[in-house]
């Protein structure tokens, strides 16, 4: 049996200018589906905590649980409870139970494995800074667009990464999967607590790590650099995994776990220590 | 199996100004484990989201799941994992997870059923007026005292009632109970959900709610009707189930089931029909 909760509260997970309540349902049962799916399980029951002010209006209360039921929908999984309150902000949590033949931890990753990740990395953080130059909420649950940038058709995608995120299913890899996680707050400080729990090292190629292109796109328009986005932005939601190196995977294989450290090798075979980016509650 | 969730908010269910960590840590779970104690269950793990605004002091934080440790080795069950974030107030929420061979429900009361409590009940309430009146923490947790009004004595078990609250085992009763809950909200309120769950009234008898010697003395100080503590105010966490009248339980029996109904017979035969008091989120 498995347990997870994950909380997201006003102001530091989101921010209702730029969220609908729709898309903040859909995505707390997202990222609580998401651990049981990173421990190679199958998500089975919710139960939600929700505070808000009295502000808050019946017509937001029924969106947000709208999104909820769309989620609950996608990853076949029922809400069976939870605690209501008043508060000075909205706060919700979610824990959701589930259960895994076997589960996937972190700590089983060995030297000489191959790192995998099951899809684009960096959407999400790309996303989240174009809603913060759109400044208000586009109701992608209801098809809405917005002209931004380079276009809805690069632009769509990587917003809806950010507001309605999909959890990653395991069941490809998680057979033969020796450790696993989400990626929940970037791929490099996730990355580095796999190697912490599994007690080893990694290289990664910097060429290798998937990127789309929207992101390559929209990257270009903000003037940054979409491998920023890739491995220090958080929410992406997609699994990264390792496997010995004799398994073929269905995945972007983008390093190896070494005895010890945290590399990253360059497009020019430069090898550069990774620090450590992603986001941190409490940082000075 | 069984799973519930409590959350407590800063402003909303508590107020540091007169909780300390210490005991805040203490509720958060005993309130949780009243839950699964309502259900006829055994608590076994805990999961704990916790949110708090920058300057909660780590000195607070320690003292917070010293508490939290001191109430999950009263009622033993394990914490296993949870959330931590940045947020504009204090906010914790706790799930527990538990068994119960048999799980006893509200929707089984039957007319002819006796009710019973399982305590006194308004100690709580009254212990919330004395600590607004007191207006300072007091660490009961080491023995601190506090002179006011009728004396410690009198005082000290009614508000350490409120701030550090003892869930009440079920064991001696959920084998004969028909319905059965625990008594958060306050004894009308939480006896009407119980006759709800059920398609069934009640009938109580007013001088058969117990009422201790502590409440009676502090109500008069306080110039109030200890039955309105007992009646209208939560947090005793106290069990309220019915029974078959033909078996013998250890516990006081407060009235009877009726085919339909809330009523309350007055200590001079006087019948009046309870109208609900108690907690109400989003109250106009």
């Amino acid at each position: 049996m498995l347990l997870t909760t994950d909380m997201m509260v006003e102001g530091v997970h989101f921010d209702l200018r730029w969220i609908t309540p729709f898309q903040l349902g859909f995505k707390l049962v997202s990222v609580n589906v998401s651990d049981i799916y990173a421990m190679g399980g199958r998500p089975e029951f919710m139960l939600l905590d929700f505070a808000a002010p009295g502000d808050f209006e019946k017509r937001q209360f029924d969106s947000l649980f709208d999104g909820i039921a769309a989620a609950l929908k996608t990853h076949k999984l029922s809400l069976i409870g939870g605690d209501i309150s008043a508060a000075g902000l909205v706060v919700l949590s979610a824990t959701v139970s589930g259960s895994a033949a076997k589960v996937v931890g972190r700590g089983g990753a060995k030297p000489g494995d191959l790192i995998y990740v099951s899809g684009h990395l960096g959407d999400s953080a790309c996303g989240l800074q174009i809603m913060k130059r759109i400044g208000k909420t586009i109701m992608i649950e209801k098809n809405e667009q917005v002209d931004f940038g380079p276009g809805w058709k690069t632009v769509g995608p990587l917003v809806r990464r950010h507001l309605m995120p999909f959890a990653t299913k395991p069941e490809r890899f998680c057979g033969k999967a020796t450790a696993m996680m989400d990626i929940s707050d970037g791929l490099f400080i996730d990355l580095s607590r796999l190697c912490k729990e599994s007690g080893v090292g990694a290289a990664i190629y910097e060429d290798r790590i998937p990127i789309s292109g929207e992101l390559r796109k929209a990257a270009q328009y903000l003037d940054a650099d979409p491998i920023d986005f890739a491995t220090g932005g958080g929410e992406d939601y997609e699994l990264l995994f390792t496997a010995p190196s004799n398994v073929k995977m269905d995945a972007f294989c983008i390093g190896e776990i070494t005895k010890k450290g945290l590399r990253m090798i360059g497009r020019e075979g430069d090898v550069r220590k990774i620090s450590i980016k992603g986001y941190q509650h409490f940082a000075l």
